[in-house]
């Protein structure tokens, strides 16, 4: 028996996320990955993936890992999903890891970018939110240090999610701006539920002025939902890295 | 009367390219912007472009200018459109300019780039040829040279382009390595049909040694479409700027 890690981009615009359902016509990433490994595995196989982006998220560095029989060479396996996949997901790498290995378990941090265009564009239209209002990303960012290292983010976590606790370690959170983009950088120990389309989604109102840095403060200690902002829209998410 | 001079950015994966066509189901570029002015300047329009797009080639900055009676403002033409338009197609700019100003006949020169992937990629590959094999980027560079300065392109036009004579002006011709992709940037005061993919199908048997560079100046030489190598895929090519 092997374990083998893969490293995978997909592209999540046609995808109702990472995590196979069990209605058939429902598209997931999973589901495309298991079809195209029993296909030239020729067996059953299961699949642990890093994290399970929701409907529409990208990945460029999305990990998973699986258990097989076959002698097949690592970079072999990559040419065959390839060859089978469709064109949305991209094998990049594989390679052979111990049987304890789990890609979910033993994942120390995950680095999450979510991108902004601060003017309408055509191409890459698909991999960022438009927003053109007027932002102070000054105020943004000193924000933002509000977030940083252990944090409760309870406020900004889906409400319904069913976890232990809320406890977060954010090592990195920074705003970039380069060719009309504004791009958050998140590297942390764990995501919640959502967790930065509601950051992104209220830090849109501390730009506006709407909600003050120092009120921003108040709604992360007040680890309730309902005091944080909207919700942005998927598709600026990317899944970037997975750090073992 | 005024004349407005506009840019826009366009994604070409679902274009026929940009000349319209008769046919109401060709959906090209043009027919697209001419069906949005009409829309909300309520006159016909003609509009005329500075380099006429191939079917699924894209642009970044592709250049319009159109004569109209109305007394919108520049920047409400740009929301007008964006509000009519699809979302494959953006308006980036417009203003003002002299009513003898033709955006065809007045663009000094024009830079294109043509984006190779050296790897597999499902974010973006839409906007670059996915090419895996072994190349020579040196051979690559130094090919390239001999297409600097004044050159006769013919070895690099469809042969069945009806043109005068096949003279073009190279500026610049660069080959950039970035984050995986190989990308030719070009900068002529114009541009043959096919020019550049016939330049870059070429450049890859140059890659892969097929071609030497001393080859490839015979090659120039010949002016003759039949000496030089295939057409690259449309998808690779972006218009990306034009000067005035």
């Amino acid at each position: 028996m092997r374990n083998i890690k893969v490293v995978i981009e997909y592209d999540g615009t046609h995808f109702c996320g990472w995590q196979w359902q069990p209605q058939e016509h429902v598209r997931t990433v999973q589901r495309e990955l298991i079809g195209s490994l029993r296909k030239f595995l020729n067996e059953d196989v299961n699949i642990i993936a890093a994290g399970r982006t929701d409907s529409g998220v990208h990945a460029l560095g999305q990990v998973f890992n699986f258990k097989t029989q076959s002698q097949l060479e690592p970079r072999r396996m990559v040419a065959a999903m390839n060859g089978t996949l469709p064109k949305d997901v991209r094998a990049v790498t594989a390679e052979d890891v111990p049987l304890d290995f789990n890609a979910r378990f033993n994942a120390k941090k995950r680095e999450y970018h979510y991108s902004i265009s601060r003017r309408e564009r055509a191409i890459g239209r698909q991999y960022s939110w438009c927003y053109l209002g007027k932002l102070n990303v000054d105020h943004i960012r000193e924000a933002s240090q509000y977030l940083l290292g252990e944090c409760d983010c309870r406020s900004f976590c889906k409400a319904s999610a069913a976890v232990a606790h809320h406890l977060t370690n954010i090592e990195r959170i920074e705003w970039e701006e380069v060719n009309d983009y504004l791009i958050l950088k998140v590297v942390a120990n764990r995501f919640l539920h959502n967790m930065i389309r509601i950051i992104v989604g209220t830090m849109i109102e501390v730009g506006t002025g709407l909600i003050s840095p120092v009120q921003f403060k108040k709604i992360v200690e007040d680890k309730d939902r309902r005091s944080a902002g909207y919700t942005a829209p998927a598709k600026g998410l990317c899944l970037v890295r997975v750090y073992y």
